[in-house]
């Protein structure tokens, strides 16, 4: 089997000039077959306000009334998953934005109101990876912008991570998977206050070790146990680590 | 070979709901390959008019400064590209949504400055369509948006025509292409005041005694030289209707 890595990365990298060149020119030597996931929530909310739309954020998670979505799709399928499209073709990468409408490639469900109703959000519930496949294998690079659609004709504001990782386990029959999520430490830490005690690796009951003597804990468990639950579905690997070490054998390599 | 049928619809059809959702059930019928462009330019004026944004116009032409790029790549690449995916996926087709940066299928170079400074607008250099024949062949269904990029990190603003003809064209290596352009009139009228007085069919010696005769005038000799510029390049016909009688056998039927 070939190899895969999906790169997820935030949307503060994507959004900044800097950031987004510098990681740019890193994933474009990225060996081998590779899709990117991006984020954009920070343009987002600044077009939002420019336009004098509210943001609402509950648990982290932008409410997404029908002018939100407007304003994440034109976002984050136009405005940056564009200028990421462009920018890895100059730099000769052959990639191929989508949100999951395109191809019908990720569905999802509009979620359910319980305690709060975060309007057009999708929980996925589906995704087809057998032409996404053959297109990564004639050497086409995805770029997968946050947003699904429910097959009723409604776009749906989708976590980035989430698509990542669903993306990565539908992809782990055609490839042999890498999943990294790009975050703003240079990998799972034995002390969250010291850079350098990054785990180098670590497995199941290793995370459970480490949870029980609370070396691990708050954000970073739900993280942990998403990347264990892609392992289970499949994916070979998951690596958390920095951005602007994307590429280098640094992170926190999760293995079963 | 098999029948491709490259249908351009202009912003205003796919800007309004009723007109929209006719639109794409009426594409959505339409039997074989298939292929849809379409404009955005009055939500593109819409969404610069709230961001304060002046839109300047020359000879029916976008001056295309930074801004409004980022303004013209969110609604054309995301708001309005996306909910026509969306919305055929629903109806079934496998829409694809695709900008010229995406699979590197439309280069073109930033208009250079004579008279007038167009800004980030592209005139076409070269439109790589295999992969593109090939998905088409496997069913997928391109919905062009009108940006075409410089392969040096630039998305351009580009007239939807010439996205049309210029996809039609290439296609014509890979189908027997049929590229449909869909305006306010039923078709070339023989009388301009008269809806009734469509010209059925008309080749280049009928087009030139035409408007010898000063029946075809004004706006309407560029777009029909234009068609037979697609049909000297090897397309098969050229179909001039109204997006509203789109799959109906009416409209001005140009051929060789």
């Amino acid at each position: 089997m070939e190899k895969l890595t999906v790169i997820k990365v935030g949307g503060k990298i994507v959004e900044e000039e800097a950031s987004l060149n510098d990681l740019l020119q890193r994933f474009s030597k990225i060996e081998g077959r590779k899709a990117l996931v991006h984020g954009g929530g920070r343009s987002a909310t600044a077009l939002a306000t420019r336009l004098g739309i509210e943001s609402k954020m509950v648990d982290g998670r932008r409410v997404t009334d029908e002018e939100t979505l407007k304003v994440v799709t034109m976002v984050y399928a136009g405005l940056v998953n564009k200028n990421i499209v462009a920018r890895l073709q100059a730099l000769n990468v052959n990639a191929l934005g989508l949100t999951g409408a395109d191809l019908n490639y990720m569905r999802s469900d509009k979620r359910p109101v319980k305690t709060v109703d975060y309007g057009f959000v999708g929980d996925v519930k589906e995704v087809n990876s057998d032409l996404l496949a053959d297109l990564i294998q004639r050497g086409v690079v995805p770029v997968l912008a946050p947003l699904t659609h429910d097959k009723k004709g409604n776009l749906l504001n989708t976590n980035a991570d989430t698509i990542a990782s669903e993306a990565a386990k539908a992809l782990a029959k055609s490839f042999e998977v890498t999943l990294v999520y790009c975050f703003e430490k240079k990998g799972v830490l034995m002390d969250a206050e010291n850079e350098d005690s990054v785990i180098k690796e670590i497995n199941h009951s290793q995370f459970e070790e480490y949870v029980a003597k609370g070396i691990i804990k708050e954000g970073m468990i739900p993280k942990l146990e998403n990347s264990f639950a892609a392992i289970d579905s499949g994916v070979k690997q998951v690596v958390i680590t920095k951005a602007d070490l994307l590429g280098e054998s640094t992170g926190t390599v999760i293995k079963k």
